[in-house]
């Protein structure tokens, strides 16, 4: 298959990793005979230092064009600690995210036995747990009206949601249940919020057309505690945008590692992947990033492009490196391995498994 | 001194609990030489049955006219499973913080190093978690306006606060500080929501009358991370409702037990105390339910009564129960102790320390 992906280096370690995963991508391009051409972009404080704009329109235009972007990380302090700035790396991420209409952030949680010494749960705790969250990215609170007073004595926030927005996401969701555990737990807060139970409504309605898949409700208040003290019980987890920002974080410090999980993002136009770490402006050239959520980013695209042989084939060369300790240094502060020589591993491996 | 408390018994294990706080409450009395007066009121699925409200009038005066509540449990299983039930038991509990303006949650998180086994986590972040969250009770999403479009495509939730609301409970969190290790911690969405900059720019204003405590802002997405990675940074914690509702959810799971947690309602009338436990409507009569709930909650109202040494000596009761394994059988499924026996071993504790 020929592929077209679109490439965001961005900031910070967002080069480096995002060089490993391209590595990555061409080994299994190889052993599957696929052909993957990659345009670059810019995006965030790279491209506000290049061209001014956080986002230019080359960018999108490239990225529009694309079978799906893989995409580095973004953000630099200079920008964070400057409150006169007029523009932000970040605003190019909302602005791109905007432009896709991607109203799905999906994020798997899985952990691996050799990485358990990290994890702040217990290993008992973490036995068979392996999860996939499904946030809604454009739509409640975070985009509502808001309002402060003159005086600035009284703010409101006004979260809203409707029946499409729900049920775009919603469907996305059930359909990935279905290739999955067949289990789909919505969290909400339906005893109290009316946007919960519009979508617990549209849930229950949606679900009758993906009858194998079993659905359970759950308030956030309690999944808050189930994703510690019982993960293993999730397999799709769906929930609006606020929610999904809170236990998507709490569920990303199961594995141990920040470093290692990935993510994308899905809408009406093309689909973004990215790790779910940030620049980490401390690290950058330095060639001690762990590019394991960027390779892992890499191996949802190729899921999303149905190659999901290619994809496990990705997923197998990580486990293989976690299993044997080529780790970075996030991972293990004595014996590690050089961002750049992980990508060299997994690449190695997947040709050599061929 | 004289005090008069208001006891309600409630539902399920609440009366049998509630019995052993009573005894111990009364050794606190004799050791200290003081005179604790009681007037039991009726709230609940238990009021319900007898008078046909779950919240009688004369409930309401009995607290209004007493020192402080305590409280045991709400709900009856026979009212969840009856969707054409007009009443519910958890109204009664609803009404009475109305009535009494119960503006502040207040739920300490500490851990015990004999019940490390029966946590989630691992020993090393449990070392020297003792942290306390205050969770503004009556305002934001949960009472905002709501609003469901005739067609039912489409709903919304209004998050609103006044300075007046933030400020209440701000300075309430702020003197606890100061009796603490004098530090509070704002959790919020600032870089979000309105309504968390309205809470952020408040609390820095507050912040100048309390110079000796230590102010940081945290996102509530972080807060949930930071809760398991590194619970022993926190010392008070301060958050608007809904985000109060999620993390001291999330953080009563640190312990390992449930049954142990204290609580507070505090307001402009009479405070309130509880464990955080339900009914447990399988265990009632049993004797087997854990006291530690409801005897620390009683902790708590000496402290409220500036009985701090009281409070003191109960909780030193309490952690030598569970030093020695005299524990019910949530804790211990094999060696246990009854409701009653671990109340009377408390009772005696503080007795012969006298
Ligand atoms: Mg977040
Ligand atoms: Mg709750």
């Amino acid at each position: 298959m020929e592929k077209k992906i679109a490439v965001i280096l961005g900031d910070g370690i967002g080069p480096e990793v995002t060089q490993q995963s391209i590595k990555v991508l061409n080994a299994i391009a190889q052993r599957f005979g696929h052909s993957f051409s990659y345009s670059f972009g810019l995006m965030g404080a790279d491209a506000i230092d290049k061209t001014g704009n956080p986002l230019p329109d080359e960018t999108i235009e490239t990225c529009l064009q694309s079978d799906a972007i893989l995409f580095g990380a973004i953000g630099h302090p200079k920008y964070d600690n400057d409150p006169t700035a007029k523009v932000r790396p970040e605003q190019g991420l909302l602005r791109l995210r905007k432009e896709l209409q991607l109203f799905a952030n999906i994020r798997p949680i899985s952990t691996y036995s050799s990485l358990q010494h990290l994890s702040p749960l217990k290993s008992k705790q973490l036995k068979g747990v392996d999860f996939i969250i499904f946030r809604e990215l454009t739509g409640g609170i975070y985009f509502g009206k808001k309002e402060l007073s003159e005086d600035g004595s009284y703010a409101s926030d006004l979260c809203s949601y409707s029946k499409e927005e729900i049920e775009r996401v919603s469907h996305l969701a059930f359909q990935y249940a279905q290739k999955r555990r067949k289990k789909l737990t919505l969290v909400d807060k339906a005893n109290v919020l009316e946007t919960s139970r519009l979508w617990r409504k549209i849930v229950q309605e949606i679900a009758a057309q993906y009858s194998d898949v079993a659905v359970d409700y759950m308030f956030v208040d309690n999944a808050a505690m189930q994703i510690i003290l019982n993960p293993a019980q999730f397999d799709v987890v769906l929930t609006e945008n606020m929610f999904g920002d809170i236990v998507s974080d709490e569920a990303s410090v199961l594995s141990g590692s920040l470093g290692l999980l990935p993510s994308a993002s899905v809408g009406n136009k093309t689909a973004l992947f990215e790790p779910i770490h940030g620049s980490y402006p401390q690290a950058a050239g330095k060639d001690i990033a762990n590019p394991l959520g960027s390779i892992l980013s890499a191996a949802m695209l190729l899921d999303h492009f149905q190659m999901n042989k290619e994809a496990a084939a990705v997923r197998e060369a990580v486990g293989w490196t976690l299993a044997n300790g080529f780790v970075s240094k996030d991972i293990d502060a004595i014996n590690n391995y050089s961002t750049t020589a992980i990508g060299d591993l997994i690449m190695d491996h997947i040709e050599r498994n061929a």
